[in-house]
């Protein structure tokens, strides 16, 4: 069930490198890109950065309409995840289309922002960008402020991931290259050194 | 072994999201911190992203050197990484002491920069700070260009992590929180949806 995340606990969905899907809508149209780039970049209030590259759709959406939202792809997820990054959001608007009808890709609306959320992803974190002119220009970097965040609470519940206990299919993704993506596996303590 | 990882792949050796050690050395002072806020944001090239909060020693030496090494500790590693993470080098520096020498942490001397690179880790990336004043003191982010790179051909080579076949103690950590890591897994391979 999909459950509420206190934002103070937001920057823990991202904590362990997952891969994320970038989406954004802005004038009737939206898009969704995947990032390997993507990072927690302050507690609270919680702030992001993804790098989107300029020759992105998504990007376009993400300046024009100030938004965008972070959302995390599961296992049962991978040829999405893979589909979505190697296909052109730019190709399919010209010809009217988008990606989500493309490939019929469930989604559901935000709470604070007007970018969709992916249906079945793990968690989801809805961004106001903080504009950096000279971050986005000159290294592709966008920041945001995480404005509300959710998760799947049979993976994230009480601030933490559990892995171990749900289904396979719902282990984050992380991404090599070429579509090969690592799941996380098992957990170990770390402890002060004497 | 530790073999040179060719720049142009030096981004995959983070795209999987692990966390890192961060060192740097500047005027017979040297510090190793703990940062699961790091991210690759370009390829060729090859730039990173780390946040390096504004209390920390290690900060403090990348200002004044303009220089600091990223470095992937391994399962192995955990108590070390817990450990850097959890400790005040600019105390230890008052008291005329370090973390190397407080705890015994083996290094050895980098190719192209001054920071000590930490022995037993799986991948080190060399980097030279890029200075943007704005992202340093607005959002604590440091932005570096990656002039030399290695790894442990146990587990990275050809481009490619290969975590199955080398001893789990290798696998790559990535942090949730309170110094519980997760080790990537299995794998899975996306494909174009129909």
């Amino acid at each position: 069930m999909i459950q509420t995340v206190e934002l103070q606990h937001a920057y823990r969905l991202m904590n362990h490198g997952p891969t994320v899907l970038v989406s954004a809508a802005h004038g009737g149209q939206r898009n969704l890109m995947a990032a390997a780039w993507a990072m927690p970049l302050d507690f609270a209030p919680p702030k992001v950065a993804v790098v989107l590259d300029k020759s992105t759709h998504t990007r376009a959406l993400v300046e024009a309409s100030g938004e965008f939202a972070l959302q995390l792809p599961c296992r049962a997820q991978a040829d999405l995840a893979f589909t979505v990054g190697n296909s052109s959001g730019a190709e399919l608007a010209a010809a009217g289309d988008d990606k989500f009808a493309r490939w019929h890709i469930g989604h559901f609306a935000a709470e604070r922002i007007g970018a969709p959320l992916v249906e079945g992803c793990v968690a989801w974190l809805e961004c106001r960008l903080i504009p950096v002119a000279d971050n986005q220009q000159g290294f592709d970097l966008f920041l945001g402020e995480v404005v509300a965040a959710r998760a799947d609470d049979r993976v994230f519940s009480g601030g933490r991931w559990h892995f171990d206990t749900a289904p396979d299919d719902l282990r984050t993704l992380h991404h090599v290259a070429a579509g090969h993506f690592l799941l996380p596996g098992g957990a170990v303590q770390g402890r002060m050194l004497p």
